[in-house]
């Protein structure tokens, strides 16, 4: 709890408190342990986690999480691909589980918390109902997901979006998603019959770090996700005259490379210049035939926007496309735009259960704050067949997918406390 | 001759009508159709040439020209470094040489004309004289060199410039300049007893398309070359931090792509607010590591300048770091700037050869350009050691070093006879 203490704010303090006492919470101690065990399966010289999905450290990892899922009670099960689902029965039979989970696979040399806190903050919630005897109305599903960092392959199998071209695609470990998902225990060849219908699940949840740092930046508790936001990306290709860098006078030139340093200045203003939080870069860029002594033929720059909304992102993009062809004809070049097709859809949270979370945050005394997660997880997958809700914790100077990625124990313990009443809330609400 | 007849000029015309039958000139169409001849070697499908330095088609090439100079009367022989060099003696044996040619090697994929047309002029030159029973006062000295393409190595083993060290770099045959010199006949090992010392010609003369559409677009017949200009590289690396691109507000990004976009135009505008002919390009940049969806930890690019004066350089660079270093503070990035050591030193045309050049095309009825060349060629090295003049004559659209390249068989013809008058009128005035 970071927030400035006023008046009427202590005041408020005394009277909520007993609401404060109420609360379940999970043990802070046993919950950090478990993350430092698990931190040890693919540290590397760096201080890093070499952790990638279908290595040794993988399989590690897996089994030390799984034990812990048994000594918690559940009904653990490597599904078809390769997920790890543990069970829970509920005392009414006829309701929907409702699941959650993360991951905890990671990228190259990458840090010791982004799947890995929400992975055993779900199973220390499940370790602290045993431990309180409190069974749920719902049955409970603790999902750890295969292979989120490589294309979220589990969440996309139990949503049934994942293709068979996906399956051949070499992941991290240097193997095929195929062959990664048999080392595993899956079967990837019957895939198809892991897919949840939309409304087979009540609600799913996903804790996870911010991997920004709005909530480090305002020191605030908890981050309540409004959605997981679409994601477009463009190649623009500015197309001039390849010509001899000493003999061509600058007034004859065709320099695709002016028009695209205009560009890359207009995405940065034109995204600035509208209120939002839509963010839009341009990540990658190439000179053809990219020699210090020739003008180059082509220069081609990636343009990636994201936002909750799509129809904001596009009509950003219609502004920016009308200025890039401005710019072409200013320097006599011409301009091909190719959309790629590696759009995401926003995934938007559900309104009830985003309510549910900021009452479970403030009941815990917690300071929050609503926004979009710019990073792709596995609940906008979950999003496709079930109402959806994320917690996000405060990640340091907002560092992700790094050996620098820092989260404290006492934000790990708020998120974890925040998603055990968000479950026992919304055990009592959703029917 | 393409300037516009004005009555006045008309007038002149037939008073120096009587000075133009004087002049002697070279076989027009002997002269194309060896250049036609050449181009046989090493034709490929796409209409260009592949007669790269030591390659089969260039020792093809070399055999049919060796041919030509001996039919000249040439006393031919390959120097240690594979330079084919003709000789002719002159009347006055205590008289230093007036040498002159250029090279036939193309780069991949080449055009026709590039060093092929000076190369041929020189011969016909030889082949002219000869059939006129003219006798110069100096020895005359027609030198093919070896492998211009690929680093002027030739020429820079006859200035004595060449280092053991360049000799080991890989040439566009695939093989070492080393082996390409012996495969030629030459001796690697004794290249330094082939350097020619200041003093031991009394002239270097090169005639060569002009690479640039200076004379083509003005339509004029001969360039006077000034000189062959500096060229300096340095490479500028912006340093921000890596980020994730979605989850990185637009206000907390340290993004190296904007000052980089910012200077790439500041480098178009500085170069072209002063006047003169110099130039300056970014034909090369790279963003690091380079995805569309990470903020650019680095973006480095390359800064080419060129221009008959260092100083020029110099000073547009300074305002140019000044400029750079502002667009790294304005994005709260670092920049570190490498100066590439592959700078050329200007080479200054002799004013006298200037002026000789000059008279020689005016007595042909030509209309002339002095203009610098942006393109480094055997003259520029040619120049340490002997007062050097270059010729050029118009090249379609500007283009070289493309199986576009052209230039009329009347510009060329222009060309070897402008090469001719020069060596006759510098044999009576150099002694």
């Amino acid at each position: 709890m970071k927030k400035i203490l006023t008046l009427g704010f202590i005041l408020s303090l005394f009277l909520s408190f007993p609401s404060f006492a109420q609360q379940l919470k999970v043990n802070s101690d046993r919950l950090h342990e478990s993350l430092m065990k698990l931190s040890t399966f693919g540290k590397n010289s760096q201080g890093g986690s070499d952790r990638v999905a279908f290595s040794e450290f993988d399989i590690q990892g897996r089994e030390y999480v799984m034990g812990l899922m048994r000594e918690a009670g559940l009904d653990v099960s490597i599904d078809y691909a390769g997920n790890i689902i543990g069970k829970r029965a509920g005392q009414n039979p006829n309701l929907k589980p409702i699941a959650f989970g993360s991951h905890i696979d990671e990228v190259p040399n990458g840090g010791d918390y982004d799947g890995p806190v929400g992975s055993l903050s779900a199973i220390e919630v499940i370790k602290t109902l045993q431990e309180n005897s409190i069974t749920t109305q719902h049955p409970l599903e603790v999902i750890i997901f295969t292979n989120e960092e490589g294309g979220v392959i589990g969440s996309r199998a139990l949503v049934g979006s994942l293709s068979e071209e996906a399956l051949q695609v070499v992941s991290n470990a240097g193997i095929t998603q195929y062959e990664g998902i048999k080392k595993l225990g899956g079967e990837p060849d019957r895939i198809p019959e892991v897919a949840r219908k939309p409304g087979d699940l009540a609600a799913f949840l996903e804790l996870h770090i911010e991997q920004g740092a709005n909530l480090y930046n305002e020191k605030l508790d908890i981050g309540v996700v409004e959605g997981i936001v679409a994601i477009e990306w463009w190649e623009f290709t500015f197309k001039g005259f390849a010509n001899h860098a000493g003999t061509t006078p600058m007034n004859l030139r065709q320099d695709p490379m002016l028009p695209a340093a205009k560009f890359i200045l207009a995405v940065n203003e034109t995204v600035r210049s509208i209120e939002g939080r839509q963010v839009g870069t341009v990540g990658k860029i190439e000179a053809f035939p990219g020699a210090g002594n020739v003008i180059p033929a082509e220069v081609k720059l990636n343009l990636e926007m994201r936002d909750l909304s799509s129809e904001k992102i596009w009509d950003i993009y219609r502004n920016l496309e009308k200025q890039a062809f401005q710019f072409a004809e200013e320097y006599n070049v011409e301009l091909d735009i190719r959309h790629i097709d590696v759009a995401s859809t926003p995934a938007l949270a559900d309104p009830e259960i985003r309510k549910v979370i900021q009452s479970a945050a403030e009941s815990l005394g917690l300071s929050t704050l609503s926004l979009p997660s710019g990073a792709g997880h596995d609940a906008q997958e979950m999003a496709r067949i079930a109402p959806m809700g994320m917690i996000f914790i405060p990640s340091k100077d907002g560092i992700s997918h790094s050996p620098q990625e820092f989260s404290t124990k006492e934000d790990i313990a708020n998120g974890a406390n925040v998603l055990l009443n968000t479950i026992l809330a919304l055990d009592q609400k959703f029917h």
